[in-house]
């Protein structure tokens, strides 16, 4: 079997992290004969911009709606394009272009890893996220100038989308520890929070076996530093998911090594994997890049084309490498990049 | 002179921490000699909406608005009223009807509380929260039912209150060490946040001593678990405020010492002190609430009605009686609400 994936490695950091990924993939494939990747590689991002005034092609969508699954590096530059433009022109535009309506982000204590926490005590819990409208609109302005100015920004909550969330995120509960937590903040926010909560009450009747309890976000995300562990599966909106994701990566002692799913439900488009760190333009060109968030973002893919095998080959090489002390900069280790990868690299062919 | 304040102990245990704050003020006065408390109480709360079918009675603003100040415990218990009939009818009600633009929230290290972090390294950090409006709106609504159904909710940001909410923060910032991080989500959320940022960097110029740095609220919620100790004045918006202060109450160790003040600024009309946390209906009636946010909220109200001795007097008292382990079950102790408050008495008599 061939799998047709589309890379982009974007900016920064991205384009370190991305082809030592796909040289592990490659020894993922022939650790398990019989597959083959064909990576098709897509130069966008903030340097394409600069040379073209866009950060795709028109056709862009077009091509990457041929391909299987989209691996992804990082978008976004400040120095040379504003973030708004960046990554509404390439991130944001693929997720809602290929209805990649989940975001998926997993938290999970690592040995070996010093966690910020004094205690962080084991702590392994999913974020589903929305990842197609919510707090994240393009509708709103702004109106008058001078002392008399005011910008309106609307949030857009539609039942499909909300509903597909929750529910997705009770399916991932009903086969962990059977228990979604759903961020709220319906005492301050009036409308599109007590509408979440309605529907998290609705289509909870489908899962009985599941616990279901609302957390407003501002205690969620106290709970996510004093009580990380008593998290299975945690369920937001596109901004509250966004938050907790970070705060996630937080916990885990390094937004390094983060990774996301970005879920097309239907089939009908490819989903797209990427770590859930920026570009990071400060530590670009140093060799000094954590590897792992990338590496754990093609595992995510490995397991969505069904090779759980190779996911957990990659994951188990990737955890015992950091437990060893093997390890970049920002988890306290001395190591390069290239160091790390070439470790994991060595325990995949020790299997 | 006397004070004239008005009481509002509310919900859960606001019954229990009000009380014991209103002796220790009273016992402030007499250090202090020649001034005067005079505390007037009202009952309002989910109780009195169960009475009453309100959260106060009809013309409850007019009769804040006489007093000079407000000190208030805890609002809402859901058993009771839906949190957003509560919180809209008493809490916010009055933070909007006074004035009260602003939130002020300090962040602190205490001696012997047990923070959930491994090396809290002394953080020291107020975070200024616009509080009149923004994302806690009560504009939108939900149409259509069924599987078309869809609510918006809609932020809305006048010029006027965020200039302010940053003019706040910048002449804070000069108080203090010289540093303003601003909390955003340009990237995301592309009307609101943009404007938000632009009026920085305009109110900005104004305060050239004044380093003025932006961060998206969701690396911002990260740092705060990070590097707390690296900020020194915070500002952002009503929902960003809230949820960053909450992970601040976190840190700190518990949300049970974590204070507010709601700040009118123009004097027309009291401002408010309360509590981060709510009124846990869970521990209440069982004597072991921590006194520490309410106390520290009261020592808040003594910095503004100008009486910075008194206010370190107390907060000495109340970070001793901490340091010296007596301290409610929140915060590891054994002790009652009771005790911590003998012992903070002791403390202010003994100076
Ligand atoms: C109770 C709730 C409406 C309130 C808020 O979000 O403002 C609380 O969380 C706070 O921070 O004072
Ligand atoms: C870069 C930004 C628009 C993006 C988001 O908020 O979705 C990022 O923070 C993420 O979490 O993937």
């Amino acid at each position: 079997v061939t799998h047709d994936i589309a890379v982009i490695p974007g900016d920064g950091i991205g384009k370190e992290v991305v082809p030592v990924s796909l040289d592990l993939l490659n020894v993922l494939a022939d650790i398990h004969g019989g597959i083959t990747f064909q990576f098709t590689e897509y130069p966008w991002g903030c340097d394409y911009h600069l040379a073209h005034g866009q950060m795709m092609p028109k056709n862009g969508m077009e091509q990457l709606k041929q391909h299987e699954q989209i691996f992804l590096g990082a978008v976004g530059d400040q120095n040379l394009v504003p973030d708004h433009i960046s990554l509404w022109g390439l991130l944001i535009k693929i997720r809602r272009e290929c209805e990649q309506v989940i975001n998926l982000r997993p938290v999970k204590y690592l040995e070996g890893v010093s966690s910020p926490l004094a205690n962080p005590n084991d702590f392994d819990f999913m974020v589903v996220r929305e990842n197609s409208e919510g707090e994240y609109s393009e509708i709103g302005g702004t109106m008058h100038s001078g002392p008399d100015e005011v910008a309106v920004q609307n949030a857009i909550f539609t039942r499909k989308a909300v509903e597909r969330t929750i529910r997705y995120a009770c399916a991932l509960a009903e086969e962990r520890n059977q228990k979604v937590t759903s961020a709220t903040k319906s005492n301050g926010i009036v409308y599109s929070m007590p509408f979440w909560d309605k529907i998290l009450a609705e289509v909870g009747e489908d899962y009985p076996k599941v616990e279901k309890q609302s957390q407003h976000i501002d205690a969620l995300s106290a709970f996510l530093v004093t009580k990380p562990s008593s998290f299975d599966v945690i369920v937001g909106s596109n901004l509250f998911g966004d938050i907790l994701t970070d705060i996630g990566a937080a916990i885990m002692g390094s937004i390094g090594i983060a990774p996301a799913a970005n879920i097309n439900l239907d089939g009908k488009y490819p989903s797209m994997f990427e770590p859930v760190h920026g570009s990071a333009p400060d530590i670009a060109g140093k060799g000094i890049a954590n590897p792992i968030g990338q590496l754990w973002s093609a595992k995510m893919m490995l397991d969505h084309i069904d090779y759980p095998e190779l996911a957990s080959l990659l994951f188990d090489a990737m955890a015992n490498t950091i437990a060893s002390g093997i390890k970049t900069p920002d988890l306290g280790g001395k190591h390069s990049t290239e160091e790390v990868v070439d470790e994991i690299h060595k325990r995949l062919l020790a299997n």
